[in-house]
């Protein structure tokens, strides 16, 4: 069994209203010295490959398939036994 | 600077309908070794702090004040320079 951790974020300049919504609230509730605040998905997906290599194929797939979308969001993953 | 990346996931045992969704979806474009699919939230958070220590203890705040939800969810986090 393989274990993917993949990160789906807005690519930089694409806008982020969940991320400036929640930096607006951390100010409010004191957290003055936050910066900058940017949201993203983390999917976690257990795979039956054959290898690495092949996990590493197919998650490359989903993610371009399914999981991100090429034009407003770029995608990581990392692979673990 | 000092960033924060903050994993939060679903406590296991709770319920998520996201992840069961993605999960089918991937199935129906024929990845048939996908065993199971959890969602959470990644937060990447700039911070402005004194320390790696004092942005722990800012970082830990925020995420049992704001970021995550106590009766539902889990928080991890790594923070670097």
């Amino acid at each position: 069994m393989i274990n993917a951790k993949i990160h789906v974020r807005f690519k930089s300049g694409v806008l982020d209203p969940q991320g400036t919504a929640i930096k607006g609230a951390l100010k409010h509730l004191g957290f003055e010295e936050v910066e900058d605040v940017r949201v993203g998905k983390l999917i976690e997906i257990k795979l039956d490959a054959a290898s690495k290599k092949d996990a590493e194929g197919q998650i490359k797939a989903m993610c371009e398939k399914l999981l991100a979308n090429p034009v407003i969001e770029d995608y990581s993953f990392e692979l673990s036994l």
